[in-house]
């Protein structure tokens, strides 16, 4: 057997045990460290659940907090936190890049090249080389993201000001939501533009995925190099770019004029606020839930709509191959698309000009069913562990979890203690399970060939 | 062109108007039956949108009330909804059954066989045979249902018993979910054994399908005709006949556990009942939602996890050419089917050694995620309109609209103008709307070719 034929075997045996493993070794890592007494500001053990939590949270890039961030936390246990997030945020990245990579095998020939022209070849240097680019364009976006915030932190914190820069920018564009303002996240920033552009661009910088970066880049040059128009540049795009491109922006209007029709009247959020700081609030309630977790109004203050629409931008989240969590765009574009074929008769899922294989689309399905399934059964479970609590903010927390938004309407701290392991999980599996899942999917399917077995009709609807 | 190409394209021309201006006309004209003053027993109208929202409600066989239909409406009144609920039911289930025959025309031989026993032929006189068969089989159904219910109504109420018992049986075997026992639904009747399974399986036998009795019928003649056992008869059935038993009993069976669980400790509900009560309860709260609409226990005083999981069990309704509502058991099922066969890497969905089209699977995903985009539009609008209703009240009602199931946790009455007319177009959508769009789905794909675009892959996940 050939060196690319050993790596494709070692690779393909155990792809998803190496991420889980790695997440789960980095969580108790984070969740000793966390313990330590010498990582609270009070110098008291935190206890084993809440470090476990907190561990869990970062390592995930949740964000939901069982204590302050900012009061509770030592500087240690804070960078403690921000090394987690970024750990985790970029690990992450890089392995959903890599198994991008991986599926490219079977791509055709324009991704192909794409992918070459980022890596030279599939090698385990290529891989190398890849995993580099990821971490220095992170760095890279991450150091801007955080001269930004300094404009504002540190005139207002002096000193501790970088830090606050440094720990927001590593927060926003890993997705992580941590914040070391205070006890209501981003709330006191709700008008401020540097905090909000800054910010939001961070979120969605990173929420695009990795794969999409190395395409814009790559049609770029390609656009100076030869002048040609902006549509014909979009012409250039892959088909993976184009749909996070369509859906991204989609999403981010939708979100913001309904959260600005929605919120605009209401006397406790955006309601005492001027215009500008409508404006700025919509944008950012909208672009928070996919899946940063930041906010900058009054969650729990918000009307059951702007929380419903909340909670369904969330099930969304961001693009795949980028630190956000959720379902992912492009999974939720498939399946619209292939909704749309089925109701124009077409027998294939189109999109600019090309089809998508069927067993994408099988594969989305089983990846928004399943994500369903989860989400339903830990609304169910923390149904009857949590009494008390209403059932919008037991069901706003679980698709909080699953997505690792880390948005809460405020139950996170009072959780029961199996309340709080239920969330555990579920951060772990909505952080790790859509990826594993695809990587699973995509890996079998092709070896195995059954005989085809006689079809029959059912009637559905 | 021949007898049959006429009767194809006359057919496959507009059935889908014909059903939504045949229901539309029904609905006007019980809106105009009911807005009269005879109608009540106070003699006076209604008023044009209660009396809109009653006559959709029977006619879509929802259930959902805007009065306490006992105490509200006069005799006239009574028998107008009685007969709205049976043409609804009825006309609903041979139009349905109508379309499965035509599906059944691109339909494997043994169905086609099944098929044409209960028709001779794909003519219009067999259309006309298969409906007589439909309204008989019917009526014989619904009288013996009566019957059963006047041993408990008429020494209750006399002669008004025997009234009591045709509109209960009626009301059951079409899954419309009215009572004229009072303001309780069958709250009265949760220990009854005779009301409680006869009712259950007037709910079942409406809910199952004609296409599954007929299918029933052909391979229990055959089994007594040559005397084989249990699971060879099982193999017998069609796929379609299958996966209804298998889910359709699966779920009955789920939800009475989990009711079961969740509810016995509830004072409010369960609570306080005996053990063979608390069976019975569970056991029709498992049955109702799909999609009756009757209920034995408080609904509004169950916890948190049990109205969650009512919600679901509403979603997913009855089975296909049924009375039933919501997306229905197979839709779900070949789901369930499909990601099971994304998980184990196999190329087609199978399922009793058969695979499944994918043109129905891409069909199934369209009637679930057009159902879920209904209901979440549904709530978000509702949300803004019924301001001070309780997101879960609001959740509920809009689900029990889209399924036409009747259940409500007590805000129907109360709903805003708006809010009224919203919750009858859901009705509307929710009774024609799966089915149309099935027979949409379904009419058209077949003609149209086009060249195959390029594929090309993207990232889900
Ligand atoms: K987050
Ligand atoms: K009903």
């Amino acid at each position: 057997m050939n060196e690319k034929g050993k790596w494709t075997i070692r690779f393909h045996l155990k792809p998803t045990q190496i991420l889980v493993l790695g997440f789960l070794f980095l969580i108790i890592l984070g969740t000793i460290l966390l313990n330590l007494p010498i990582a609270t500001n009070e110098h008291k053990s935190i206890g084993l659940i809440d470090a476990l939590f907190t561990a869990t949270s970062a390592v995930c890039v949740t964000g939901l907090v069982v204590v302050n961030t900012l009061d509770f936390w030592s500087p240690f246990g804070k960078v403690v936190i921000l090394i987690l997030i970024q750990i985790g945020g970029l690990g992450f990245m890089t392995f959903a890049t890599m198994f991008f990579i991986m599926m490219g095998r079977k791509i055709r020939l324009k991704e192909r090249l794409i992918i070459q022209e980022a890596l030279n070849q599939y090698t385990l240097s290529g891989m190398v080389r890849l995993t580099k680019n990821v971490v220095l364009g992170t760095l890279l976006i991450e150091g801007i993201g955080a001269i930004l915030l300094a404009i504002r932190f540190v005139p207002q914190h002096g000193l501790e000001g970088v830090f606050m820069a440094i720990f927001h920018s590593i927060s926003a564009f890993c997705n992580a939501g941590f914040d070391i303002v205070g006890d209501s996240s981003l709330t006191p920033y709700v008008g401020d533009v540097i905090i909000n552009i800054t910010v939001i661009l961070l979120i969605v910088l990173g929420g695009l995925g990795f794969t999409v970066w190395i395409d814009v880049l790559r049609v770029m040059k390609d656009k100076f190099a030869n002048k040609y128009g902006w549509k014909r540049t979009f012409k250039k795009f892959t088909l993976h770019t184009k749909i996070v491109m369509v859906l991204t922006f989609s999403f981010i209007v939708i979100g913001f004029v309904l959260f600005f029709l929605l919120e605009s009247g209401n006397p406790n959020t955006l309601g005492p606020l001027s215009i500008k700081d409508k404006v700025l609030g919509s944008l950012f309630q909208s672009i928070t839930p996919r899946t940063a977790g930041f906010n900058t109004m009054p969650l729990d203050q918000m009307n059951h709509a702007s929380k419903f629409l909340t909670i369904l931008f969330m099930f969304v989240g961001g693009s795949p191959a980028g630190t956000a969590g959720g379902v992912k765009t492009v999974t939720v574009g498939v399946i619209i698309l292939s909704v749309l074929s089925v109701i124009r008769g077409k027998e294939q899922t189109e999109a600019y000009d090309r089809s998508i294989p069927e067993n994408i689309i099988k594969r989305a399905l089983a990846v928004v069913t399943i994500g369903i399934a989860v989400v339903i059964s830990v609304t169910m479970i923390l149904s009857v562990t949590e009494i008390g609590t209403s059932f919008m903010n037991i069901f706003f927390e679980s698709v909080s979890a699953f997505a690792t938004v880390g948005l809460t309407l405020g139950i996170t701290g009072s959780l029961t203690t199996i309340g709080k392991i239920i969330i555990c999980i579920t951060m772990f599996i909505g952080r790790l399970g859509p990826v594993t899942m695809a990587l699973a999917f995509s890996m079998r399917g092709k070896s195995k060939t059954s005989i085809k077995k006689p079809e029959e009709k059912v009637m559905v609807g």
